[in-house]
């Protein structure tokens, strides 16, 4: 093995490596925003006024995450994520032992993390504007805030939106290298 | 010239004019979601009570696009989408009269058309997932449902979404098609 050819295995390999990280990052981030949000609940006991000539009763209120459907959304795409990015993870770990990846898997690969910026940028967005909503409310559509009473659940689904967004740039960082090592494979 | 090389150069233009359509495709789309939004307003009177003694007073409410933030992020991502598309257009045709694209030009829209797939789809959740709480509201969080009001306001930012989602498409099969011509180029 010449010079050349030893350092195109090398970096083929960090390329490799690389992808593997990423992939492992976005499998934890997509689990951490899934299940944070899936477990995301708090309930307050807040006074509501029945009458006017009556004392406000106090009654328990409850925030659940499946009470919105961009909440529902968020969690079902991230666990669709998490799940597609362990499967690809597998994939690569058998291509790899075998010696390497054929045509078709690579293009699937490519397409499939592709589906999933698109999936994970969509819900991100979807639950991100609810969140706005709920920490600011809009004065134009009588939407009063809610993080003012559930503040622990809005600060738990940020989290979860910004541990969603980084295993979205992750996502699109995988398209992004592939399409560059695709560019650069020798004619 | 000999078959398998007019057959290659066939296939090229093939190409190319399937990405030059995608993406004037992308530029109306993007346009026509933007217009749309960003020309959206209702007004309507409404009877509002302002004491249980008295009857009712007309008031005129308007519904328009920048009183969501969502809605702002959904006209300027558009906006941003439809002048790429635009630049990348020009862009290719330049390189096209020139006799082909370099590597940093073809990585460059690449990640680009990736951006704009980023961006489009976290636009179309954003704008989704509000337009759903305002035609349905949201019992739980007594987000009452506008739509019943401003129903032609509601229906174009349904139309402006879906232009935008159209759009989206394209440039994720863009990016798409990019990956697998790299993969076909010739070893």
């Amino acid at each position: 093995m010449d010079g050349v050819e030893r350092k195109m295995v090398t970096n083929e390999r960090k390329v490799s490596r690389l992808d593997m990280v990423l992939r492992v990052l976005a499998l934890v981030l997509t689990l951490v925003a899934a299940i944070v949000l899936g477990m995301d609940k708090q309930t307050k006991v807040v006074p509501i006024k029945l009458l006017a000539s009556l004392p406000p009763v106090n009654v328990p209120v409850s925030a659940r995450w499946h009470y919105l459907s961009a909440f529902k959304y968020h969690v079902v795409t991230n666990a669709i994520a998490c799940a597609y990015a362990a499967v690809s993870l597998l994939l690569l770990v058998v291509a790899r032992n075998k010696g390497g990846k054929s045509g078709v898997v690579v293009m699937m690969i490519i397409v499939l993390d592709l589906a999933m910026v698109a999936l994970l940028f969509s819900s991100n967005g979807a639950a991100g504007a609810i969140g706005i909503i709920g920490y600011q409310g809009n004065s134009h559509l009588q939407w009063n805030k809610v993080c003012n009473v559930f503040g622990k659940f809005c600060d738990r689904v940020a989290v979860s939106i910004v541990s969603s967004l980084f295993a979205a740039l992750a996502f699109f960082l995988l398209v992004s290298f592939a399409a560059l090592r695709l560019l650069k494979k020798p004619n």
